[in-house]
């Protein structure tokens, strides 16, 4: 059976990548590897994805569906016997509708297309992340994307408003709702999103747009201990109306590492608090909202809460205080990094983070821990960096180090990225028996070959 | 097989009423009927949940979840035949957590004792409706339950952290998520919201709070035509900058019913306008959010769009302008009334209205068309009386008139109040073959015996 023959006859030769072609692309990024698979299926549209899926259907043959390849935790890998199905050449913003406050794209428009083009509508679609260039909306929405402004506007979940998906026999599902309210039965778009391709394969979505923010205010503070930062997000949460855009938290370690050269960032404010809080207010008061965000800091900082700040005074400022936040990319170097995405209860995060510098300090001899995340939704990002000439010997043991106390309160070894493959031996933590048990139950009924996205988040 | 003396084994004498004792009881809000049932099981806990659908499981009786008995579609009736099982002593808050902002509650807690309950916390549950005293949080969830503050927080789906829910088998499914952020693989509880208790009885659950706003500014305002109803939506989403909670609008007849007597509101504008909005604004900030709110008003007065209006001067104005907005029942006088919970596209909006009343003018001699609704969500209610004598004749005529122009754009039937009986005859109009399919899917797949709310949502 000629895969790559078969898949040009469905949709074209130039649809269709065999295995050395597709071979010169990335698996991804921040990966080494190159893409495996039988071909590389970019279907130009719905009904292509739908023949295809249709094909490997009947033949048993696994689809891994890819959007950016943006993904962290190898959602979206190949090998040599699967067909790897991009939605690349399905790149269309498809409507605008100011009115409705509505887009309608196809599932391969790049995250930052659509909020460029949103600019002359003074519109937004509020997700944004640190791949935005290169994630799909597709992809954010089969991976229910999170990231900087979750605390105002949710998650991609609650910024879909429908959407088309084909299921593993190739039969499409069009659930293109473009309403706030529809309580017309089982709300089907759920399944989709969050579930990496394992369920269905999106291919349209309506999305939810919001009115632009005209202004914009932000702060970078530095606070006494980690009590003072849970007491800062409820006091911001509620003094500033509606206006949070969010609330993100480095410890120490990170901001010094993000604000001292080779990285580009200069500290704002001295270096030596046990904890830094980017802070972003989002109004529409041209006039007021700067006066009421500083007045709201001056109270907190009169009270200790926070012992010192730097005001945003420009846009500029607030870019270049994003852009300490935003710069991972310093975890890469001075040692080989696992990087988790976890979340837990508030109450339950200082010590957390203490116990697993006591073990880690036990267990790992020569490590650095780096923390910092989304606190206002209860979302650590944690780096791990080892010896670089040690690096993924460390796995396992960093891996438990991280992942085993979570289960004692039901934390998640996912907040925001998924399973994928990376994360599935630890499902289990976040994750009861009847869970998993329920999840196996809709795989088996959505797609009973089991040819969508094989392996991934649950194990075959 | 003695129905009662089983589910008396199983969760004590007093946990079972018997089918004369239930007689007693009212089929629901708005309801003349008495409710039905072969037995109505009380249970106290999980387990005892879980045992009484084992045994039904094992001997194929249906089995109905009731909340309140607030719905409007029959989406709790029952019949000789079946088991009613109502969680109403489960209706324990088990904690409130100010913190994490998370109250875990059981399912038979009523909507408005967490909202009390809060106050003393600062932070309230924003689902708000008018059943809110009698409808219980595992019903609201049941539901996906809407209401009077969606533009701001969303449908109860964006406000369940977690919860537990028991399967047709009696399999107990604990998803007890307190966490804003989880993408541990499928999110199951989406599965049990708004699936109207027919694919698994929730028992439990952890919903999302927020901080309290500190301030309240309503107006009611008069309106020239219908786009300056859309512009206005758009232009106080925009100015109010995350505070607008409430954006509802009356079309002029309701607002003529609801301030004449025998109604007890009077009207706080004059009655003549085509079109009222209420709009509601809740900040943070006691100096500034009321002058915000009246700039913002003036400078659309200035532009007509808005061409009269009151300002709430305090709370008790602001209960003043709900208590218009929430007087249904003047819909229940001077006719029988058919009352729909429709959504569509606001651009389709405007000539949709216009079209109904003149099909009602041609079908259906003697009638009186209502409108009002949540407009910010794309969501209006629709009471269309006909002679008191005439009554349930014209159902078939005016269920037509109402539900079938709304499929040219895929408008839904049900924005909040669900499918239920009533309307599954008409989820054809907004759900396609692929979509239903998969509802059956799903159906199917959990609770294949079909004993779980039997007949509700979808056909046998």
């Amino acid at each position: 059976m000629d895969i790559v023959a078969t898949l040009r006859q469905l949709i074209g030769d130039s649809g269709v990548l065999d295995a050395t072609e597709l071979s010169t692309r990335s698996a991804g990024a921040l990966r080494q590897d190159a893409l495996q698979g039988a071909a590389l299926a970019r279907p130009r549209t719905t009904d292509e994805v739908a023949s295809v899926l249709r094909w490997c259907h009947q033949h048993r043959i696994g689809v891994v569906p890819c959007g950016g390849l943006t993904g962290l935790v190898h959602g979206a890998d190949g090998s040599a016997e699967v067909v790897m199905l991009s939605l690349e050449r399905m790149n269309a913003i498809e409507s605008i509708d100011s009115r409705q406050r509505c887009a309608t794209v196809q599932a391969g428009v790049i995250l930052q297309v659509l909020q460029e083009t949103l600019e002359q509508h003074q519109l937004i679609f509020p997700l944004d992340l640190g791949a935005r260039g290169s994630a799909t909306l597709g992809g954010n929405a089969a991976t229910n994307a999170g990231g900087n402004r979750v605390i105002r506007y949710g998650m991609m979940r609650n910024m879909v408003l429908g959407l088309e998906a084909v299921l593993a026999d190739g039969t499409i599902v069009s659930s293109m709702n473009k309403l706030i309210k529809n309580n017309a039965a089982y709300d089907l778009k759920q399944l989709f999103i969050g579930s990496e391709g394992t369920l269905g394969v999106i291919t349209r979505l309506n999305l939810r747009l919001w009115e632009a923010p005209t202004t914009r205010n932000m702060a970078l503070l530095g606070l006494p201990d980690f009590a003072s930062v849970t007491a800062l997000l409820k006091r911001m949460d509620r003094d500033l109306g509606g206006t949070l855009s969010a609330f993100e938290v480095m410890w120490q370690d990170f901001y010094q590492l993000v604000t001292t050269a080779p990285a580009e960032g200069r500290p704002p404010i001295a270096q030596d608090y046990p904890f830094y809080v980017l802070l972003e207010g989002q109004g529409a008061d041209p006039d007021g909202d700067s006066g009421r965000f500083a007045a709201a800091l001056e109270t907190v900082m009169a009270e200790g809460l926070v012992v010192d700040g730097a005001l945003s005074q420009s846009e500029a400022d607030c870019d270049r205080f994003w852009s300490l936040r935003d710069d991972v990319a310093q975890v890469f170097r001075g040692g080989y990094p696992f990087i988790f995405d976890i979340s837990l209860p508030l109450a339950e995060m200082e010590n957390y983070i203490a116990g697993l510098r006591d073990s880690l300090e036990e267990k790992v001899p020569d490590h650095h821990l780096l923390v910092f995340g989304h606190l206002g939704d209860g979302n650590l990002h944690l780096a791990v960096q080892v010896p670089e000439a040690e690096g993924e010997q460390w796995r396992q043991t960093v891996e438990s180090l991280v992942y085993e106390p979570l289960a004692a309160f039901r934390g998640s070894v996912s907040a925001e990225h998924g399973i994928g493959l990376e994360k599935r031996p630890w499902l289990g933590v976040s994750r009861n028996a009847e869970e998993l048990a329920l999840m196996r139950t809709l795989k088996s009924a959505l797609d009973p070959v089991g040819i969508l996205n094989p392996g991934k988040v649950l194990a075959p």
